[in-house]
């Protein structure tokens, strides 16, 4: 158990920007949202999965739809709580500790800004790990549940509840109510108890956060913030490269499209396209493969390490690719099935990020 | 208090074509549904608003989306009583009578087949007294209500309950879930105790649609069906002619367009234009308005008087246009903010059908 500073709220939103790039938004929306809920309603406590008790009950907390929309209209004290409440009620349970559904982007501090408000812990874990562009990229859904119960609120004060019969359907009916919303709602699906949460969310995540906004911010000379991050995920330098053609559209409540590169350096004379759907999902060098969803692909700028969001990146923008490997759980064939190359419609089949990469090291 | 018999529903579905030619849908769908349901559970007993208990707990059953969608995929028993399920759940408490929201096309007899398969009574009346192609244009929004609870279900199982902070809310958020849930669902909206429903609830229009059913079914040679049609509903002939060019297109969930009529017999050298959001809404001749919403216009088979649906409608037929004066609810400033002209984006002001030809009379 420990209280979250503001410093650690800073961190956490530098790195959730490493850690989900699109679709979860700018987690600097997230940081203001945390600090002032923080300021008016008193400090935050975060526990790990090993003290949940098996009777508590986890209620994910999140926003939905375009980061573009969620600056226009700042979420309001009541429509972030809002679902929690409906949740409530519908289950006739009281929620006793906070998550966040995915630690990237404005979704990491969102569920903060809840717990501040409600009084509640928060819990270091996820359920993706990263953060994935829809609905049903949970480990819970991975490991066979279905969102019973979807609750969602606008800034209007209009609620909707969701019974899905599938993760699919979740997915489908609340992006539409969503893009009904004015294109942003707050959102609470998956609420499991402590048992459940123990064996399906994946852990430490919100630490994770904070370490990689720790050692971006906290820079030596010794050694380049970006070999510190490589080395904390055990991720891989993919390219260096200048941004060149980017072309983005919205397609079914989603940003898509692809981001190309010209290599500097070693990687002169090569080219770079990332595809995204929200997220990028797909790194190809000169027509290869060389990182695939689930493994998670990030743009660094250059000189300082600092991640740069799908909607950020522009022409001239003189960037590192990365990429990390998914949690295990991702790389299971229900996991590969749920987010992988295939599922995106991308024609691939997932291979892993260090087996891509196996002929470099040999 | 009677029994709903077999006739009864054949002449309710004719009838129903003529209040509402679009977005109710095909009422013979309803009929098939009416038919199967009683066939299979028993039969209907009608009240009628007088023999309402002011603790009874009324409620509303429709159709909502795309008439040509509803054929693709007739609703299933669980699909039809589930929306009412949800509600009474909601609310704790039992609905005592069922409702039709309007009585015009397929949700005239959608609630007679919901109240087949739940045993209670159906009441002879409705919200619209005709069709209207969106959720508030109801006497209850007239009459200042919300609808505090909409409960919507699909074929596939899911659910959804919304609790919106007004009714174009409502229509906002049903609409695009209906989109979602693939282009129709069936729902429940606007329950109100019997003291309530007294008040607002526009009566007898059941055996409305069944008289117009009857008289169009039961012919003589003495008189013209739609003659007869004309006294009962009080309405006018407005244009003999036969169909032209038809413009159709769907925009925001809702068949809009435009039919062309070339003028027979006495109306020969004039054009008469139809304007129709599912429903029809403007009728002009040579260019002036001849009936505006929200008085009914309906398009009539010239030989049988037998009605034509707005999607039925097909170049060549030769047709009877005729206009029926609104129930004296929607003849209201509210009634006409809510479902006249310029609700619907036309540039004209509401000006009553028998207002429109007084210079005929005189």
């Amino acid at each position: 158990m420990r209280w979250l500073t503001e410093n650690d709220i800073e961190h956490i939103a530098v790195g959730a920007a490493v850690l989900g790039t699109g679709g979860g938004g700018d987690p600097f929306i997230g940081k203001m949202m945390a600090l002032g809920a923080i300021d008016k309603h008193g400090p935050v406590k975060v526990i790990n999965i090993d003290e949940l008790k098996d009777d508590d009950f986890v209620l994910p907390v999140s926003g939905m739809g375009a980061p573009s929309v969620l600056v226009e209209k700042i979420p309001s004290f009541d429509q972030l709580v809002n679902p929690l409440k409906a949740y409530e009620e519908a289950i006739g349970k009281k929620v006793t500790v906070i998550m966040p559904i995915e630690v990237g982007g404005v979704n990491s501090l969102i569920p903060v800004a809840v717990a501040a408000m409600t009084g509640l812990p928060i819990l270091d874990g996820d359920a993706m790990g990263r953060a994935f562009p829809e609905a049903q990229m949970v480990s819970f859904h991975l490991d066979g549940l279905k969102p019973e119960l979807v609750t969602m609120a606008d800034e209007q004060g209009n609620h909707v509840t969701i019974r899905p019969v599938n993760g699919l359907w979740s997915e489908k009916l609340s992006r539409q109510v969503t893009v009904a919303m004015g294109g942003s709602t707050i959102v609470s699906d998956y609420g499991v108890d402590g048992k459940q949460a123990k064996k399906s969310v994946i852990p430490n995540t919100l630490t994770l956060a904070q370490k990689i906004g720790e050692l971006l911010e906290k820079r030596t000379e010794a050694v380049h913030p970006i070999e510190k991050m490589l080395q904390l995920l055990k991720g891989r330098l993919l390219f260096k490269g200048k941004a060149q053609l980017i072309k983005r559209g919205i397609q079914g409540g989603f940003t898509r499209g692809e981001a190309h590169f010209t290599g500097m350096d070693d990687d002169e004379h090569s080219e770079c396209i990332l595809y995204f759907q929200n997220e990028h999902l797909i790194a190809k060098r000169d027509g290869r493969p060389i990182a695939l969803t689930p493994d998670l692909i990030a743009v660094l700028d250059e000189e300082t390490g600092m991640p740069i969001t799908t909607e950020g990146l522009r022409y001239g923008a003189r960037v590192i690719i990365v990429a990390f490997p998914a949690h295990e759980k991702w790389r299971t064939p229900i996991g590969i099935e749920t987010a992988g190359p295939r599922y995106f419609k991308y024609d691939v089949d997932y291979v892993p990020l260090e087996q891509l990469h196996e002929e470099e090291l040999s």
